[in-house]
């Protein structure tokens, strides 16, 4: 049994023997052809169990083999989840650079109709789950929840779980994850003294970079018991539980007033249903001269979430349009000061995580199965060229109420050098 | 006679004499009650024609004087039009400082509902006219081509006519409209040898700076024939006429490719309607690795612009919400890079162009009619104040097509200084 190594080139786990030895017909042919049509024809060689293949008409830069017909026939029924299922038990390998290959298939997609490879056998469209209280507690359970002891093995010591910033092209994943903590705290324009609220508050790492950095009182709000459990015991270790205190609640449950307002990553698990109550709870709990931070990953525009991703990594998660997440915003007449799309950042942050958890495979499979350590692989990879491809976007906006004129002019304070950095992938 | 006078204490022109010297009645002083809640309350005092007064419950930063009941019951009809002429015809009257009046004035109104005041006797809200490929032409006509010795009299040398930037509060006019166009060439990434398209380019400001400054050749376009005659004879005086085209005709009309596409104050003219075509202009002219930049005024939440301004000023003009914007960049997946408010720059530049209008005051009133410079006052200060108040907004817009990843990694190239800059107003 071969398994996914950590530079990235996955071997096939067995499928059914007898189907591997059968012959690809031409019906077999003429459904990857289908598959390929609806990817938007990426540079990428496709194979079927029989070693048939299907090369690009350019340059190709890897392999996606499908081991068996019935892996084929359940793309096909159900694309995305089949895929990301079929990735997973090993029925599907990839080979040549994992993230470079994902990143030519969904730049292909994106330029093509990126709902060909949504829809079902029926043409249907995926519909993520609805995030109630109850719900919202389980699908953050689901995730979150699956052991401090699993993230600690490939996230940056401070466990930061949310798109890092890098101002150097040469910095590291723990100097980019501080340096986004100071643009979060520069953006809302933290003062010694200030009381601040956090929507979705992951392990604790920002609440407590604000109140060590920024002489700021915390109240952080979370729904993993696994996450605010280990956030008590850092803070406590840190000397820091006068001045953060974790919450265990939802963000409906906001209340007080609050100088500052910060919700990093938490958004894709609110669901646009929810954005007029998250907008409720902001109006209700910021002072009328705070300013609040919105971080988010999103999309250009309305689009069904990546199916297998929603089922299977993060259930009830929904990124929004720039349009979608003014629905927080308008009924409030708050202003929209600032919007930064850090998507490219995003993409280097996920790389990062992938290569660490690569390097960790060994006790990763001490600890987990190999579908599990597969499908993981597949959602940071998967993100990554998402972000990449600019199918997926991260914005981070700032917004005050109407009546405050004390908003900074300008946004010089946020920088300290002055050199245009380009990253080329 | 008494007329306006340069420090906004305008007194009132003669109004019928027989009105002026009957009494305000009961009737006259339940319609003003009824003005005054519509407005929300500001902290201004209110007066009648015979002296009586409407003091706020607080402090008053002003007073605002009914000269006559015919004028009452026009502003009842029909608020913001009936306000509008009024003032301009000197039988509405502004004591005390002219900006901070109007500044509360629309605080209070935002506070309260703005729809309040936009309502005529038949509760119908404003709309405004629409920008055909001739009406366009009709509107602008109206505003741009009264005369460029006009605008000469109170615009900076350089005859910027849209937001300045101002990098320190000490910044001239000149100095802040010399650093928005470098603002912006930097947040397009210009280089030497590129190609820009500009649509609705003004008197041709933003395109030389950009030939001059960057080395790049610029292709401008503006409908305002005054405009483009002015813009084509500076082009030829400064050596710029190689490098820099200027083209009378309509932004639906551009052809060609560019690596960057800038407009400056345009989309206020264009209308939401257009938004999908102006949209597919970017998409067809724009190369794959191009940025744009659109800056526009705007809105929080989309509502019926003012009225008097829509009618006496500025024909067609239509300031978009955020979410109203992206029909420009949704239909053509374009990715929203940086989202950027400089409401409070307009505030300060609408301030200076009222100031520089004011000192003016002599050489204007031999060039035009007291009605005429008493609206022109209205609007310079009616918008200054708009902007304090957060009830409008300066949207700039940086965007890029989707499979573009030579785009910035941070912003810090548009930044020099790193002081946290807040004026307070």
């Amino acid at each position: 049994m071969s398994t996914p190594t950590p530079d990235g080139r996955a071997e096939a786990l067995p499928s059914n023997a007898s189907e591997r030895r059968a012959s690809a017909g031409p019906v077999d042919r003429w459904l990857l052809k289908r598959i390929v049509a609806a990817l938007g024809r990426p540079p990428v060689t496709f194979a079927l169990w029989d070693g048939s293949t299907l090369a690009p008409e350019g340059e190709s830069v890897g392999k996606i083999t499908f081991k068996d017909r019935a892996t084929l026939y359940r793309v096909i029924a159900s694309p995305e989840i089949g895929f990301g299922d079929a990735f997973s038990e090993g029925r599907v390998e990839i080979s040549g650079d994992f993230v470079q290959v994902l990143y030519k298939g969904f730049a292909a997609l994106d330029a093509a109709d990126p709902n060909k490879f949504k829809r079902n056998l029926f043409g249907r469209l995926p519909r993520p789950r609805r995030n109630t209280l109850n719900g919202s507690r389980k699908h953050i359970h689901e995730h979150y929840d699956l052991g401090n002891d699993f993230y600690r093995l490939w996230l940056d010591k401070h466990m930061v779980y949310t798109c890092a910033y890098y101002e150097t092209l040469d910095a590291t994943l723990e100097e980019a994850q501080t340096a986004k903590m100071h643009h979060v705290c520069r953006k809302v324009m933290l003062k010694p003294g200030m009381t601040v609220v956090e929507a979705g508050c992951g392990w604790g790492s920002l609440a407590m970079h604000m109140a060590k950095h920024y002489g700021v009182k915390v109240k952080a709000f979370n729904i993993s018991h696994e996450q605010i459990a280990y956030a008590r015991e850092q803070a406590c270790a840190s000397g820091l539980e006068d001045r953060v205190e974790f919450v265990e609640d939802d963000y409906r449950n906001i209340s007080g007033k609050f100088d500052a307002f910060v919700s990093v990553g938490m958004l894709e698990h609110v669901g646009p249903d929810n954005y007029g109550e998250l907008g409720a709870v902001v109006a209700r709990v910021l002072n009328k001269e705070g300013l609040g931070i919105i971080h988010s990953v999103g999309r250009n525009r309305r689009s069904p979430p990546n199916a297998w991703l929603e089922r299977r990594i993060f259930p009830g998660s929904y990124p929004p349009s720039l349009r979608e997440m003014m629905q927080i915003f308008e009924p409030y007449n708050f202003s929209i000061m600032d919007v930064e799309n850090l998507r490219l950042h995003y993409a280097r942050t996920l790389m990062a995580w992938l290569h660490r958890f690569d390097n960790k495979i060994d006790c990763l499979r001490k600890m987990y199965d190999e579908p599990f350590i597969r499908a993981w692989r597949l959602y940071l990879g998967g993100c990554a060229a998402a972000f990449l491809s600019n199918s997926t976007q991260l914005f981070q906006v700032v917004f005050s109420f109407p009546a405050n004129n004390s908003i900074p002019l300008t946004r010089q304070h946020l920088y300290r050098q002055g050199d245009t950095l380009v990253w080329r992938f």
